[in-house]
């Protein structure tokens, strides 16, 4: 089975917006057994949204579109996709009804441009937009030219994610199920830190080689700080084979394996700390946050994360978490005894089981020859006592804030599986 | 001119990694005033690769091409466009002691593996990686049918971000310049908050109808909680054309456009709080550090921002910030009046000029009938008292961060601007 996905919309073109509906879709569909073939973005003019659809449905089984189903002047794909196909826009009441309804709960006018939305292609399957006004669309197409009924869906979803998303698994996904039983298809990933690419495959691959012989797949994916090792397999025997590559690659890797598939560092860290009933603080400088809002992405953080302080004025350093003055004066706030300070302080402030504290140089500017940007310590503090660390995080100041944030909670999941 | 990319990665089609390649490459492309027509992503397999580059070569002046060039056995671009295109791989001395001098200055072996890296096609104009190993390579596709010389260029750049971004600016930047002169184009994206993108297009079109007849474009995209406007002009008057929309749709939406082009609303509001000299301090409960950290995303953002307190927990609220017991009793933590104190005593104990706050139920757990998850509470305070909003954003998790993260800034961003 070949699936497509064709991504309308100027804005993906001029690079305004980053394009997440292609992970997203991929992920999802992957999951259900159909590996996307091919992604296509196209500006949303009528001979580029055309030409992707057609040769889209040239080679395609499934074709997913995403975007210019709303009401602005620049949606254009149901138009243009009916237009294609020979087929009528027709009104239809349940989506008028749907429209009338959404605004009305909000006490809101329905703006008259939302009238366009009320007309779909004749005999679509159309999706209501529980987040939404646009509906999604699917149509069959028949080749009249084949003699075995051979289903081919082209299914049109609205561009905003928060539309997407509840919409797929609301109406795509039953879709599928109805339409195309999903192969077996078994696709792991090992997530690994402190190894490079080239070292983590010349330590796996001889001992992965009986099991590619027998079909197994493997990938590489170099992310800062982060390797991911993909073991993908078809078939029967599948399931085997990916769970016997497992195996062999835990071994190898051990403790540098930090989780498997879509687990982040920080679930890991916040499942870690919750089945040991352990708690955490936060004293931040450098990264500003990003640690303790990584850690509050993952629901029930509350249970483990107590809190934390972003200290990033000298002043703050002092009230909040109790780092000497002279340490400040004496080694500079960017050194690893402000760091110990900030994290024996925060642990003592919050009352935690473990602290974590970040003092760096974040760039671009700031830096010394001593110093150089990029230069960061690390504490963590437990019943233990306090240890500190250096790295040397030289990338733009994005980058640096997540490669720190990933190494203190590495260390710290580390820690805690000890 | 016409370009196209192709992103070559099973990583993409499986959707394990997000595709920022296309975003950036494509604002890069744009500024320089090339705007891609086509991005295609497919895996990394010979079939899938050599198609898309085939068809892309059949319809493109340039193509640009992401991963594939690493050390490890699924990095096959390389090879297969070498064969595609005729062209013999043959060993460049530089690559070799780029690769080698790489390593050394580590202090590291180097890997077997990267010996695939020194080897280049034939003729191909190489950019060596100043972040990693793998090089970049250009070359020129001349068509012996054709007796005008009309350029066209594959270009090969190689898949992490930090290799491929700073690669397209030292190398890629002055082949186009030197290849391609750039034709006049002129972007201008305006950037509003808390008007629906009907109701943005409702207000603005008449007035900009004149500037279409022109030749002007507008487009309209859609995010949580913000409606960008896209003003798009060609040739020799784009510059005016768009500069007089510009004003139209100033004049219109005024106090709801919060920035231009790649500004985000974070770096506007550090230019705001800088320019009055004014300072800032956070009290995050549901946000969980996120606000901290995308004012900590700016460089320069400690001229402003003194720092902050993740309370998570209620005795958090109670030591940092000040919160009464009793208020945390009578009203609940998420409250008016608890945001209000956290505001109030977040301000006090950094001495900031301004203090906002927020708590608030991010979910999926903790919701009530009374305050049912998405309800947050805001409390601004400065030295004209403190003042307090409530807000239902009921959407995922992460979502729910990002939208009361940007309400949160955006009232600052009035205040201040006030």
């Amino acid at each position: 089975m070949n699936v497509e996905i064709v991504n309308t919309g100027s804005e993906l073109m001029l690079g305004r917006v980053l394009n997440t509906h292609q992970q997203w879709l991929c992920r999802r569909l992957a999951d259900l057994g159909h590996v996307v073939t091919r992604q296509v973005a196209v500006a949303d003019t009528g001979t580029e949204i055309q030409a992707a659809v057609r040769e889209a449905l040239s080679r395609a089984d499934l074709i997913i579109t995403t975007g210019g189903l709303g009401p602005t002047s620049d949606d254009l794909t149901r138009e243009l996709i009916a237009e294609l196909l020979g087929k009528k826009l027709v009104k239809n009441p349940a989506v008028q009804a749907h429209i009338e309804n959404f605004f009305a709960k909000r006490g809101r006018p329905r703006p008259q441009k939302t009238d366009v939305e009320t007309f779909v292609p004749e005999g679509a399957e159309v999706f209501l937009n529980a987040t939404g006004t646009a509906p999604g669309l699917a149509m069959e197409i028949s080749d009249p030219k084949s003699e075995i009924r051979n289903p081919k869906w082209l299914v049109m979803l609205p561009g905003p994610p928060r539309e997407l998303r509840p919409m797929f698994d609301a109406s795509v996904v039953p879709l599928l199920k109805r339409e195309f039983a999903g192969e077996i298809f078994v696709c792991r990933t090992l997530l690994t830190t402190g190894i490079g690419e080239s070292r983590v495959q010349e330590m796996v691959e001889a001992d992965l080689q009986p099991l590619v012989r027998r079909g197994l797949e493997i990938g590489y994916c170099a992310r800062p700080g982060a390797v991911d090792v993909r073991l993908v397999a078809g078939g029967a025997t599948a399931e085997k084979l990916v769970g016997e590559a497992e195996v062999v690659v835990q071994r190898i890797l051990g403790e540098n394996i930090f989780g498997r598939d879509d687990e982040e560092l920080e679930q890991v860290v916040v499942k870690l700390l919750a089945q040991q009933k352990k708690t955490l603080a936060l004293a931040e400088s450098c990264t500003g946050g990003l640690i303790a809002s990584r850690i509050t992405d993952v629901p029930g953080a509350s249970e483990v994360f107590l809190g934390g302080v972003v200290g990033y004025a000298n002043a703050a350093k002092e009230k909040f978490l109790g780092v000497r003055s002279k340490t400040l004066k004496q080694h500079g706030a960017v050194s690893g005894a402000v760091a110990q300070e900030m994290a024996l302080g925060v642990r003592e402030k919050f009352g935690s089981d473990f602290a974590l504290a970040v003092t760096g140089i974040a760039g671009p500017g700031g830096g010394t020859a001593e110093k150089p940007v990029g230069t960061v310590f690390i504490a963590l503090a437990s019943a233990a006592g306090v240890e500190v660390k250096v790295f040397l995080n030289a990338w733009d100041r994005a980058t640096f804030k997540q490669v720190t944030a990933t190494q203190a909670l590495e260390w710290l999941r580390r820690a805690v599986s000890a």
